[in-house]
């Protein structure tokens, strides 16, 4: 939950001017997101979503974000799409911070996904994935395996102090990644964040996927590795491979994972649960003594991370 | 900013079924209010605000709440109204915590209220205190002038550490407050807590008043003396005399105060200085070091309270 820049009825009726939606009518800052300031926007046309971006969104990557949305939006993917102002740009500034309006989404994300959900997951991040094929921008995954290992050293030895051991574990496995990193497989758009409470539902049926702002170009296999270990375990940690098929059944059913991918699908399971392990490892330790607010746990990655170091195949995920 | 109780789409939509307000669309955890959790709610009829009652608000307390609403909007004051369910209750659980359903206010707060929003907002309290003239239940003000001594004890000599000498003005202005509280004014419904972010306006028109939960039965000019302070000073902590003229000509069009109640003004705007001093000193006090959250700062209502004790009368304030 956030809302870090607060914003005055006066600012956000000057932005609106800029703009053919109509006349503000109420606004209200919403718990969603935690890298950006969102806003649920309610003018005489309708509802919207007003995002400012904070500082751990780089400001030359949001034509990237804007562009793709608007890209997938026009390709009939259900994702926030970018309303143009008056001068037909999509970015503006409120309060100092860039900032975008984007139409809004109904729909509730599932805090516990059934198999359903993961095959509805499956299939829409294949279509983001065809949909994303003709985007003719690219940006660079700055999180992929080549990240990890300044991450680590980012945390140091304190990550020892959330487990023992856990520092010479990570080295050991930091160092199979970097040497056995599948590369040359299929390549593009991915979105590379499609956690649950991203995706939005509509009883069973999804009704959209939301928050572009980790979107980069890199393997898109990756990106399925990324939702199994999202959307595939039960809050034990332990695997449930009913959810795996489905999400990769409604994955296959739109795009067919080829015999690489399918083949460097435990890797890249292993890598992207070192990548989310890493993140949350440096906020945690990022956060002082005594907080209010408590980071997610890094440790939900460590043990799933376990879990795919010993998968022999694509086969123990249900491909 | 809050949102303490998460709400699941499952939960939520059971909660929906018992209420005929159509088909759950969305919901968002809203940032709004530092007690309770609020969702705003969209139905296939309308917005709407879910409020869970977290643990500082007393259950025993929410019929108080909720039956005033009703009582209120049901006599054409623009406020939340409560939504009965299938079985003509306002009253349920959410996750746990009780839990009700209002109408939607659409209008927005200001940030930096101009004598004309004073002017509206004077008019709308009067208004209120006319209509819960007639309102059958009581409740006793639980942070009036017997509760400020403990509350001042609660924060004990750390008060010091806030602002040297702090602890001995306390205890002076407690002294006066205790011997020369003004009683037998005019009593009734106050809200207790008008403070610009309870009041939304549509333009320069005020569209509502929203949250009750300081609401009780006490001194009707003491409310007055709420506003004052909330109201009518500026980011520098000077009072604006125009302001306050506007506030109370607004209040006085509606509901004319009293000779008895002028007189008392000054001593009630000490009053109601101390209560947001001392609660607002106790808050301080209970953040741990290196918190996030950072309260809001006692030492306003210090400067505040510093003004009142040197007016001479009512006409000071711009009656």
């Amino acid at each position: 939950m956030a809302v870090y820049t607060d914003v005055t009825a006066e600012e956000l009726s000057r932005f609106l001017a800029g703009y053919a939606i109509g006349e503000l009518l109420s606004y209200k800052g919403i718990a969603e997101g935690v890298e950006n300031s969102n806003f649920l926007v309610h003018t005489s046309t309708g509802n919207f979503i007003l995002t400012l971006y904070e500082k751990r969104v780089a400001e030359g990557d949001l034509p990237f974000f804007l562009g793709l949305m608007e890209h997938l939006a026009a390709r009939g993917l259900n994702c926030p799409q970018p309303v143009k102002n008056k001068d037909g740009g999509i970015l503006g500034r409120v309060a100092g911070r860039p900032a975008a309006m984007v139409t809004f989404l109904e729909g509730m994300w599932h805090r516990k996904p059934t198999a359903v959900h993961c095959a509805g997951v499956g299939e829409a991040l294949a279509n983001l994935h065809l949909d994303g094929a003709d985007f003719p921008m690219t940006r660079p995954n700055a999180l992929s395996v080549n990240a990890w290992r300044p991450l680590f050293e980012h945390a140091g030895a304190r990550g020892d102090s959330v487990r023992p051991g856990l520092c010479n574990e990570i080295v050991a496995e930091l160092d199979v990644l970097e040497t056995s990193w599948p590369r040359g497989l299929p390549q593009g758009v991915i979105h590379a964040d499609l956690f649950p409470d991203n995706v939005f539902f509509l009883g069973d049926t999804l009704s959209g996927l939301i928050d572009f702002y980790f979107a980069c170009t890199d393997t898109l296999a990756y990106d399925v590795a990324i939702c199994l270990n999202a959307w595939c375990f039960e809050p034990d940690h332990s695997y449930n491979v009913t959810k795996g098929r489905a999400l990769l059944g409604g994955y296959n059913k739109v795009r067919p994972l080829d015999a690489g991918e399918r083949e460097a699908l435990p890797m890249l399971c292993r890598g992207a649960a070192m990548r989310f392990l890493l993140t949350r490892l440096v906020d945690w330790l990022a956060v002082p003594e005594g907080a209010l607010v408590k980071p997610k746990d890094p440790l939900e990655y460590h043990r799933k991370l376990r879990f795919h170091q010993t998968v022999k195949s694509a086969a123990d995920y249900g491909l």
